[in-house]
């Protein structure tokens, strides 16, 4: 089967259509329409096998995570996900791999209303890359840098599970962790918390790296210094005894990490009231550059530093 | 160096500014706007070692081809170019490998005026997914289907020529063909010839897989079948004894392959007189679905079928 018959099969047949479409897949390009009020919100991600996800992962799991990693760029910026564009690289054709990819995909893609608008499929070594596109009302796109000193810093969901569900495929060990292991195969981009916190948060970050890191690059981008008390962080349900060490450096939470004023502390209480997951308050920002890392007021500074692709030479 | 160390160091720092970015490289996504009277224009495309380009190719040839097999399919909707996401996979941080790179890729990018915003840096085998956006007035984009019955063909440049240059570079024999080993190593796109056919090509597609391949869908989109006669291809400038073969299915040419109404051919020769390549006629449209290729009155069937990525299995 030609590349060109494969994407037929596979995914043009599944594509939903949207109004704002003009021409989708099957084209040299394709095109849409934006809204005249809206800015557009672009993010790109890669995964690759064995550096992303383990080799033999299931291609539903691959599938659902190419997209989840990027929505949750998108759901960091406060934007609202429309069109995204595939680029699938694989050693071979094989039809129910492909079938089960796109299952996964489209389950994600369908739930937060994302037509497939494009791509490419081509023979190589397994990764996939997703570009997302969306909208946010002008101007009103989430930025890393917009905190300001005395901020409160909120996480959602449980940092952590995912490293403590992938340590268990690892180890297959899945019997042990399953919530672990579920979240860690199928991250859930935070797309409802993120638009529901648009005119509320006043600086936002997707956890990916591990929330340590990914906290400090908010407030690098804020030039500002912070207080942590982590104390409030779900650490039980990790299940780990390191579930600190797993919150703070473990990476592939892809949980939403922001700030906003304390006077708007109760509207955050009040527009979180319907979400899947909790938002923690974790610590509160200050203009001293510096940042301190305390649970039960003891210091406990994290000893990664979350996720590098090429650590540095010695 | 970790990767975004990388990133900041080869990338952030040469990306040129443009008023319609809001934000570009270094927070979840960026930000940018579209004009209010035009479409949204999105095209992506991987190239991978060892299927598009050969174990070894120099690293700025690769940056420059990542580019231009995106703005090539831009310029066949008639797009102009604004902005690019970049997905960059490789094996190792080879700081001397990636400047290389980045001079290829910001060469072209600056041609055409084209911002990188967004992208991603990871390890794995060696590939490039780049991601173009471009503009183009609303409901002017030039599609494959849009051809009418006695319509002329129309395809730019010299077809077969970069399929003669990747041959010379498989068999080393680079002297021989220099012109030829340039135009499959360094291909330019035709933004420009693209822009200029907007508001009188009826349809349009970049040769990438063999004119043979790339005109067939064209006409396929459009419900047409064609009389090719080939005799005004450029075919001694290919250089090969199978310059017709390798024009026909060679591929990696990224010329234009376009259709006019006959009355019209007055209008593409006053426009292209500033054309850094011809544009020459080699058929004409009917409402019969069939194809005739034609070589100074004889029949000339292509042989192949241009480039597949998965052949079929027998």
């Amino acid at each position: 089967m030609d590349e060109f018959a494969l994407i037929e099969r596979f995914f043009a047949r599944r594509v939903a259509g949207r109004a704002d479409i003009r021409l989708g897949i099957g084209d040299d390009a394709a095109v849409t329409r934006c809204d005249p009020d809206a800015d557009l919100v672009i993010a790109t991600d890669t995964i690759v096998e064995g550096t992303h996800f383990l080799p033999g992962t299931p291609a539903r799991e691959i599938g659902h995570r190419c997209l989840a990693v990027n929505l949750s760029d998108l759901a960091a910026m406060g934007a609202e996900p429309r069109w995204c564009t595939l680029s699938l690289t694989m050693p071979d054709a094989d039809p129910n791999w492909v079938d089960a990819f796109a299952d996964g995909f489209f389950a994600l893609a369908e739930r937060y209303g994302v037509a497939l608008i494009g791509g490419d499929t081509v023979h190589g070594p397994l990764s996939v890359t997703v570009t997302v596109h969306g909208l946010v009302a002008t101007g009103q796109a989430i930025c890393r840098g917009g905190a300001r000193a005395g901020d409160l810093i909120f996480v959602t969901g449980v940092p952590g599970l995912a490293a403590a569900g992938l340590r268990a495929l690892r180890d297959s060990a899945t019997d042990a962790a399953s919530a672990a292991v579920e979240r860690f195969a199928y991250p859930e981009p935070r797309v409802a918390e993120g638009l529901a916190l648009r005119g509320l948060a006043t600086a936002m970050i997707d956890v990916s790296d591990g929330l340590a890191v990914d906290a400090t690059r908010m407030l690098s981008a804020s030039a500002l210094g912070a207080a942590f008390d982590l104390s409030r962080l779900p650490l039980d349900v990790v299940g780990a005894d390191d579930a600190l060490e797993l919150a703070l450096t473990g990476g592939d939470d892809y949980e939403l990490c922001f700030c906003l004023p304390p006077e708007r502390e109760a509207e955050l209480v009040r527009r979180s009231a319907d979400w899947a997951c909790r938002a923690i308050r974790i610590g509160r920002t200050r203009d001293e550059r510096d940042i301190d890392w305390l649970l039960d007021g003891q210091p406990c500074e994290p000893a990664g530093a979350g996720f590098e692709h090429f650590p540095e030479q010695p």
